[in-house]
């Protein structure tokens, strides 16, 4: 059953154990990844098929978690376009020269992912080709509202001034430059479904910075027009992002199968609003897991969520947000071991 | 009439027009502030009584609001409990012995408000004899949670992880530190109205990184014990966190006559939730402020929070949270004449 656990559950079809699988699961918490990156830069990773697969697979053999998910920078797509990335170590992403005008929208270049973004199309053929159907492979993009904020704000923020400011200043810039970065993100995302990937993840990280008539007028169509373009390829789409109380009839309204929850919205109150139709993915806070064993809290919360979700069909188990870096790799085992054993516990 | 429009408001009943105030309505994005703080340290206005009453009165001056509110930093009772704060250029608050173990708890001194915060009880006075009984000045301090947040980070946070582990993993020792800074927090909010507050607002703004269930379990009876020293008193109680969209049922159980709310909860909803016997504070998106004359898109946010208010007694104007330093001072007069321009025309 291992093989199709999680895609059933994207389906909302009964499952043997719940599945779990994790934001950022590959990443600076695991020794595995951190030897890579000794010799490698984060984009030199990204952009050579052999590395980034390897460092796909890493968190597959060492958790047992029941998806991989592509390694890659939701920025990636941006390059293109014609930004210049940086990643500053301990800072994030940095563009020095940030999408603030209409000509800066206007200069930026279409993509062709097929040809630019070649080599994460590889690193999925290669994934693929060392899980066979064993584990499902989940590709990945930024959504627009999220990649439009980084390329406003220069990188990560905290308040999105400069963001909502052109939002609410210059609607029509706004909306050229989503509509420009829908296009890519949603050709982005067919072409890595092409290439293997049998479901995909539109991250919207930052979205929940916007009161819902915000998301409505300045980004749910935009959204709508990338998750419409990943439905036609029949592959699920998981559509997730943090602070969204307020946001997840809308983000379903603009498309996905399987909403993605933080930790602040109870799981069983979501599900309730979201109606049967839609799976759900989530939410245990991710310092739950910066703890030393024995595991008596981890285990409660793990059971939580669990019980939030009810056994219900249509439930994986994911944090409320990425992995963080200092997390202990022994914890994140222990939580795909709770998971499986007392989801299987609730179904026998 | 404009001497009570906003203690009226506070308590349910009719107004002439919408009371409105700013959370930091004194500060950085006025010159005159600017021009004291050139001479200044932060916490020399905040520990001088006539520095801290000329710039509280500024606002009061320049904008024509409803309300003042007592120019303080809200990290000022951790001093006499026996903390070293620093206010960094640019960085926010800094705190180089961090709370981090029981010992560190325990050590934290008792404070008696009437002699360590003397300065600042002294400046609520000579604001009160200023303003008279033609404005309402409120008081105010920082909610046991967020102060505990400093304390425990060193200062300001993106992810409270050492906030979360100290309360997930050591829930006594966190208990210990929300109990003792509940009773400072009570203390100096009795010891505000005694000086001469007419309201008071508990500044719970980072309680919305947790879930519903921590917030309750870690959170909740912390806060109730001030609300409870507070009501005992007379005056009333604004009650605000942002990212609370989860949280306002739990925050109404802990306390306050009005809740106070971020852009992200739409006010009609969250008015309906919490019901008829709770008064409402809010909610323009403190971005929308940072526009050029004239103002379409500006009024008609304004409009819009105001008719989600529906003209029902008990709504006070505000912003989901601080003015942005960067906003200019005519448009923050701006809101206060459209604020009282619409809601007058709603009442006719």
């Amino acid at each position: 059953m291992n093989e199709s656990r999680f895609l059933h559950a994207c389906r909302r079809e009964p499952v043997d154990r719940t599945p779990v699988w994790f934001m950022r699961q590959a990443g600076r918490y695991m020794p595995e990844y951190r030897a890579v990156r000794a010799k490698h830069s984060l984009l030199e990773i990204c952009f050579q098929p052999d590395l980034a697969a390897e460092v796909t697979l890493q968190p597959v053999r060492a958790l047992g978690v029941d998806a991989a998910i592509l390694f890659a920078d939701i920025l990636l797509p941006l390059i293109p376009m014609g930004i210049q990335l940086e990643f500053a170590a301990g800072e994030g992403p940095v563009i020095h020269t940030p999408i603030r005008t209409a000509a800066d929208v206007a200069a930026l270049r279409p993509v062709e992912p097929r040809e630019s973004l070649a080599h994460v199309l590889q690193a999925i053929g290669l994934v693929r080709r060392d899980l066979g159907d064993h584990t499902p492979l989940i590709g990945f993009a930024g959504a627009p509202f999220t990649l439009a904020s980084y390329l406003i704000e220069g990188g990560s923020s905290r308040n999105f001034v400069k963001t909502k400011q052109m939002m609410y200043g210059a609607p029509q810039t706004w909306h050229a430059l989503m509509g420009k970065l829908a296009r890519v993100v949603a050709d982005y995302l067919v072409a890595q479904v092409e290439a293997g990937a049998q479901a995909v993840q539109l991250f919207d990280s930052w979205v929940g910075c916007l009161s819902p008539d915000d998301y409505c007028e300045y980004v749910l169509p935009h959204s709508q027009f990338v998750l419409r373009a990943v439905k036609a390829t029949g592959v699920p789409a998981i559509h997730f992002g943090t602070d969204t109380a307020m946001l997840i009839l809308w983000m379903k309204t603009a498309g996905g199968d399987v909403i993605g929850l933080d930790w602040r919205t109870p799981l069983d109150l979501a599900w309730k609003a979201l109606g049967p139709e839609t799976a759900v993915q989530g939410n245990l806070d991710p310092v739950a897991l910066l703890v030393e064993a024995p595991y008596p809290e981890l285990e409660r919360r793990v059971q939580a969520v669990l019980e939030q979700a009810a056994g219900r069909p249509g439930h994986i188990f994911n944090l409320g947000h990425g992995i963080l870096p200092e997390t202990p790799v022994e914890n994140v085992k222990a939580v795909v071991e709770m998971v499986h054993k007392f989801s299987m516990r609730r179904a026998a």
